[in-house]
């Protein structure tokens, strides 16, 4: 033991440094917060690229101005996904953030969609146009509002806060958005919308009669 | 150096076992999620141990359940508050947050109150009541909403979601709240709120013209 004694600190400190360095090194979770209005701003960009990644970047010819914002970060967010994106809103109507759900969906990112009855089929609404490529859509039968404004990527980013997806909100109000990794948030919401996924399940609506034949 | 060897060892092995209790006690910050509607319960016992701490505790002849919900625990996070609280509301008319923050007020804490010009105004609100108890409020004066919900409890605790504060929507909505105590949420949303709390600042109004005498 006695021989052994500086050489065993030598490997010990050694071990700590490596031990700290691959500590120091560990992927941070994403904690970001997004305040809006956000000026209105070109994303056709970011949605060309999106749609056809690597491809020929086609100028857009509008006069809005391009670059970082807080609605351009929100579209980036949520045209990272992978493999699923699930989405619990009261309004949804943007229509820039719709073509980008579409877009996910086409590219085979499997979407479902949760939102408001009451809300879902007011003019503008875009859950009729999404229903319509395909995307699953379910909604609530209650006498209180679906109010959640989230959405959760790849099961592992959450992005939750004030904004409804309207380009009302996200051009005039005072809104918040935070886009959050740490599984101490992810986890419950992640079964909340498994949980009102399947209390919306078409077959649970009571307004279908039991006794219709 | 090689007789103290194992010395050495040991000492370092005893710093580092120290080290390693001091980091796994370290208060962890405070990371919860809330899920509403919650259903109606009697809050008067939280209400009047904040009212006088260590009082008497009187029974309350209401039929309503007692315990835990989503709801007394959002009550009892706003309730902890030693220093100040900032609220920043769309819609505040929940007549039990309505005590609670004239609660803190009364015990000395320094409420302020940004909420919504449209929203303020609207019958059931408790704007007007918190404003005459002497807590200083201030309201937008823009086209957009002032659609945020959050409060800042003591500088420290961040309580945010979709939820505004009323009674219909935590006992009939499906609603989310989060209560963070990480600086990289909590120091943002401060800074949001010191912003609006200037530019409403009644000496910023428009709508009086600067060429009154």
């Amino acid at each position: 033991m006695r021989a052994g004694g500086p050489g065993a600190l030598l490997a010990l400190a050694l071990g700590l440094a490596l031990a700290l360095a691959a500590w120091r090194r560990r992927r941070r979770p994403l904690r970001e917060v997004l305040f809006f209005p956000s000026r209105p701003s070109c994303t056709e960009a970011l949605l060309a690229e999106a749609a056809e990644p690597g491809g020929e970047p086609r100028p857009c010819p509008c006069p809005l101005p391009r670059g970082d914002s807080p609605f351009s970060r929100l579209l980036r967010r949520l045209l990272s996904a992978r493999r699923s994106v699930d989405i619990c809103l009261f309004a949804f109507s943007s229509p820039q953030l719709g073509r980008a759900v579409q877009l996910l969906h086409r590219r085979g990112v499997r979407v479902r969609i949760v939102t408001d009855a009451q809300y879902m089929g007011l003019r503008g609404s875009q859950i009729g146009l999404l229903r319509r490529t395909g995307i699953q859509v379910r909604h609530d039968q209650e006498g209180g509002y679906m109010h959640h404004k989230f959405a959760i990527v790849d099961g592992r980013t959450l992005i939750t806060g004030s904004l409804n997806w309207t380009t009302h909100a996200i051009q005039n109000n005072r809104e918040n958005v935070l886009v959050l990794e740490d599984a101490e948030y992810v986890k419950p919401f992640l079964e909340e919308f498994e949980r009102i996924w399947e209390e919306y399940n078409p077959s649970n609506y009571t307004f279908f009669s039991k006794d219709d034949k």
